[in-house]
């Protein structure tokens, strides 16, 4: 059916080296015959006033209604008066999780080897809201807010994706000794659904602790779920373990199921426009969202050719240590496939 | 002059293992004629209404009074209505900088070579009010607060130590894009202090990529100041690097020049009493406070020594792989001064 009927995607290129990677995608998806047809959307030049960010209304729409999709790197302008592109995109999707798997690519050495991890990251509360004040001169706060839905969602989220992929534990990641409403909370919250889920096994662990213990060893956790701000750091300390932001996939789950698959790496404006750039992480998410869509044929196929065009090595990009362009790089893979 | 009038220093063993690793440091201190006269307190039995905790008046009068002292691991009683040990001492003795010295120990193998990072942690405020509240069913809040204050104490501590110490760089870690008035405050003071030490170099990282580079490459910093729980993260992540908390010194400053050295550590009841502990931690942290009091001949003497002893790998405990007690390792150490 999937042969006769595409599947609709929006894509967002995005800024930078974005449009060079997200081409390296549509190549390597025409040439494994992934039944997917982009609905391509560019970032705005202007605000738009429906989403007080550079994102236009009608790229909202557009992953809305194909309730999938990939995105390449973002510049948030600078300037005020608008919203951050990344987080006007959580907010108005509703992307309430954030996936990154995170594992050693065979071949390319880092500090750890078999790296086997899943981060999963409460996306739209937290440190995030957004409300801070002045409470006096020199004094200023701001609010962190737990919500027993947001924290049950994805909670839900997280056990459901450890079931769902076979994978044995889930480690909820707090700071209830000091914040003990609110890290409290989102742990009731993860006990709660842990009940539910007998057969996969349940822990807390305190982030400071968690983070040593991460970069003593890795192989002591196996899917991770956590508030927001623990999310970005643990996330980011676990791309470091396997060599980078330019190599992990990353995708979002929203309400309703949508799925927003992201390379989570800059636009790297320096190296924009010279077909330098390392396609990778969006290659990879480019797999997480054909897994959400259960195209696992192709998203073996794809992540195989991938693994295995870095793992012989002729060809790597320079971030890697080699010399490839993207465009050869992008070459080996389909000749790979 | 010191050999004359001894210094008086507060001492806290602590828990658990606590009283045997403050004996090794009692011994080693000894041996190497440290002109400090020891003022022990333990932690009490009963909360004390006057701390609010079971740590006595008496033991803070203490270390009030000699503006000195080092502790060991204590473990807060479960239960309601008192507050944490640690909390407590840094609340009622202002401890508003914990610096921790994170280096590799010469001859102990990790995945890491030549770490040698400074962590400094705001210790007073931030995550760490103990403000929250409920503010509706299923919907709690926790108050990050920030002030023009602390943070500009903390940094003064972090250039002052920089400069003291031949330092080259001071980075100041912050998520200012998403917390732009707390973290930005934050930045802010970091700034000016930056400005009245144009000799040591100036950075800001946001944290999550600071733990990725962290882990991809420590040489990458030198010493790092950030507001509390940001700290509290990134100093046990360091720890990691060089082996864990087992092996890191840490001090806590307070106004008017109170130093605190400690052992961050666990007080690992399941081993106490039974002469196995590595007390590694309580030394180098005794050596830190040395180095408060000036006494920089008696601190390097015992710091060279403590890690010679682990160098020469033949007298080890047993969590570094060795089979050596606590006494045997110290009676190592003395032997090496
Ligand atoms: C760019 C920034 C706002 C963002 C975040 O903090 O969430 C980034 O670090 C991420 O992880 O996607
Ligand atoms: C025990 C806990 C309250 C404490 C903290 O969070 O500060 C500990 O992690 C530390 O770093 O000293």
């Amino acid at each position: 059916s999937s042969a006769s009927t595409p599947i609709r995607a929006t894509l967002f290129p995005g800024d930078g080296i974005g449009p060079e990677i997200a081409e390296s995608v549509k190549q390597i998806f025409q040439a494994a015959e992934v039944p997917i047809e982009w609905e391509e959307h560019y970032v705005g030049t202007e605000i738009d006033p429906r989403t007080q960010s550079f994102l236009t209304w009608e790229s909202l729409e557009s992953v809305r209604r194909n309730r999938v999709g990939l995105k390449g790197p973002m510049a948030t302008p600078i300037g005020k008066g608008h919203r951050s592109l990344n987080l006007t995109l959580r907010k108005e999707l509703n992307l309430y999780a954030n996936v990154r798997p995170c594992y050693s690519l065979p071949g390319y050495k880092t500090r750890y080897d078999n790296v086997d991890l899943i981060t999963i990251r409460e996306n739209t509360e937290g440190e995030y809201s957004g409300l801070e004040h002045q409470v006096v001169r020199g004094v200023v706060e701001s609010l962190k807010i737990i919500t027993r839905q947001a924290s049950l969602r994805v909670a839900e989220y997280a056990f459901h994706y450890a079931k769902a992929h076979g994978r044995e534990r889930v480690s909820a990641i707090h700071k209830a000794n000091i914040m003990q409403k609110t890290d409290g909370l989102f742990l009731k919250c993860c006990r709660e659904v842990a009940e539910k889920y007998p057969e996969i096994k349940y822990e807390e662990v305190v982030i400071d602790n968690c983070c040593m213990m991460l970069v003593k060893n890795p192989a002591l956790f196996d899917v991770l779920v956590m508030p927001n701000l623990y999310g970005d750091i643990i996330s980011d300390l676990c791309a470091g373990l396997i060599g980078g932001l330019g190599l992990t996939p990353s995708c979002n789950i929203g309400e309703g199921g949508i799925a927003l698959a992201e390379a989570v790496h800059g636009s790297a404006p320096d190296i924009a426009g010279k077909n330098l750039a390392n396609p990778t992480a969006l290659l990879l998410s480019s797999v997480t969202m054909l897994r959400h869509l259960d195209l696992h044929d192709k998203a073996d196929r794809i992540q195989n050719a991938i693994l295995n065009t870095i793992a012989e090595g002729k060809y790597r990009t320079a971030d890697l240590g080699g010399s490839s362009k993207t465009t050869e790089f992008t070459k080996a893979i389909i000749d790979q496939l």
